[in-house]
């Protein structure tokens, strides 16, 4: 089965959903407030006159505060800066409509992104000079081509592009034994041939998604791109995150109370991988399509005004559920999934305990198409 | 509550979802493919060099095999007509990408609509001359703008315009008082203002709808609506469905038996209209955006080919639940729905064993731009 046709952050609006848990992704988004206005503005200000409107699409959009948040911030920039270009020239072509592209694979919770729209002021269309903004959902892949040739003004992807399109093959020799044993991601334990692999279908992936942009998005035109990564210069054989440190602890447990086979275990592979802002620009730069503009690496705690730290852990594992459960369920089985989640509070727990730090590194590019 | 926040087919694709519940919707669409590939046809055909691409909307699409026929359909004569002018003319310009926009209201079912999506094999996209098929979904009401100005060349609606954007308010009187008791819609017992106040109503929002898309629509592009509605030269005063009736009746006994109080039966109104084709040419006249071209009245038997009256009765309660069960749980609270349906089966055995029809009357129009 292709990642398409299952992987999804956890639906809903439940407590254990991804819309309830995914304040981090919400907070990169803010983080990297100051690049998008500029852009937005910039955009606007070079293309002005745009005949055709501003093109945004917002790529592995998921569901929840971050979407509506991003929706929000677009149109509160393109208003302001209409209405600045308005009254410094009466006879200007200003942006006549802004139209925003919500993709995500077909199993995102796009019914309630849609229900979640109602709730947007910003959407309603008033005739004060600002343009009408339409929003549209967009199901697919971004690795595969989602918009005709030069219609993107401005993409956005936001805690997205760590996500490979598969597990890298080249985690299995050639008798389709898994080369990465009782691990879930590059880990200390793993040979180099494992790093490489990850990192070879990472940049596969990458360049796929620039090609893709390159011929949607129209000359000049800007793509922010924030991905899960690691801290400069930091090597990919060694770094691991402490969200896979605790997660493979977890499962190793269930393992050794029988609820999972070895087996299983060994053949489960994260499909993603977390790259420096130096690889980031290797890669962009191989691929020839788009100059680097800006880089920053953030980094990010996980509910740090929590004191409680059961309570914490409780807010990192359903942190970890969230964008992780389909490619569990899928793998392991239902029956896994609570369990597996439970055990991820202890071992949470035991890491804040020993005063560990619970951080994302997240890596931001402006890339911008030649 | 407005209608966009809670009003829907029944979701999902179990036994009782509008998914598959809808084969006389599907039929319908079946019954108009020669209007269909004749319009798209001759839009390509008028419009070739194209060099946006051809921008197809699909208003209230709702779910399942209606709307999935319809994007296999329309791919299928654009890839068609394209091959053939490519055959007639090597250096010609042809539509270089097609655009199918699903719009519904949120509480849709995109994400059934979207996975199901993934089974259309003629979405995928091969590099033979045929255009690209980019698929999105519009969440909105069709009466309101949903699209930038001069951006669709063929609108398409299916089953959908007979729903009003509200219940007629005329049905009350100053006291707020029901002028319509113990009626859902216009029956023998009704006064004349109640045949009036649906009447004005449905004018209202069909104009509201021709006004949006006059917007949207370019000179010249088409619209092929079909809607519920009566046989030509009907008298709105009088005709009525045989739905409605048996679904008075199913009321009126559940009133009967203490399940529900009269007094919500009086406030209960279905915000629906059957029109005729004359009203409906009169109405496009009216507003004056679009050349009224082709009408045809069909009438659609549901489930003929079962024989078994009891089965048949199940087969129009299920019919008929999916699309009113979102109504009639938000009125009447969802401890009604299954006793509602269940009588509803009853009704319909009756009607049948009356040796009455079990007829849809759908009215299609096409229309052109000016």
């Amino acid at each position: 089965m292709r990642m398409e046709e299952f992987f999804h952050m956890t639906t809903g609006d439940g407590e254990l959903s991804y819309a309830k848990n995914s304040s981090v992704q919400r907070e990169a988004l803010s983080m990297n407030q100051d690049i998008l206005e500029s852009t937005i503005q910039s955009l606007i200000s070079e293309q002005i006159g745009l005949s055709k409107g501003l093109n945004i699409a917002d790529l592995g959009c998921g569901v929840g505060p971050a979407p509506l948040t991003l929706i929000s911030l677009v149109m509160e920039v393109v208003q302001r800066k209409c209405k600045e270009l308005k009254l410094n020239n009466e006879t200007h072509h200003q942006v006549s409509k802004l139209q925003m592209y919500m993709n995500d694979l077909p199993s995102n919770d796009f019914n309630l992104l849609f229900k979640d729209l109602l709730s947007l002021k910003v959407l309603k269309r008033k005739d004060d000079g600002v343009p009408l903004c339409f929003v549209m959902g967009v199901p697919g892949s971004y690795y595969d081509v989602l918009f005709p040739c030069n219609t993107l003004h401005f993409v956005h992807a936001n805690y997205t592009l760590h996500w490979l399109s598969k597990a890298p093959p080249g985690l299995y020799d050639e008798q389709g034994m898994s080369i990465n044993k009782r691990n879930i991601y590059i880990s200390e334990t793993s040979s180099r041939p494992v790093a490489i692999a990850y990192r070879d279908q990472f940049e596969q992936d990458f360049i796929q998604f620039l090609k893709c942009r390159s011929k949607e998005v129209v000359t000049n035109g800007s793509m922010l791109l924030t991905l899960r990564g690691r801290p400069c210069s930091s090597d990919s054989f060694t770094w691991t995150s402490f969200e896979f440190k605790i997660f493979i602890k977890a499962l190793t447990c269930l393992v050794s109370e029988g609820l999972i086979n070895e087996e299983m275990l060994d053949n489960f592979d994260f499909p993603c991988y977390f790259a420096n802002t130096e690889e980031l620009e290797s890669i962009v730069k191989k691929e020839g399509s788009f100059e680097f503009e800006i880089s920053r690496t953030m980094v990010l705690d996980i509910a740090p005004e929590v004191e409680d730290k059961w309570e914490r852990a409780q807010i990192i594992s359903n942190f970890i559920r969230a964008f992780s459960e389909s490619l569990v369920s899928r793998h392991f089985g239902e029956d896994i999934v609570t369990p597996l989640y439970d055990k991820l509070i202890y071992y949470a727990f035991q890491h804040l305990d020993h005063a560990q730090p619970a951080q994302n590194h997240a890596v931001t590019v402006l890339l911008r198409k030649k």
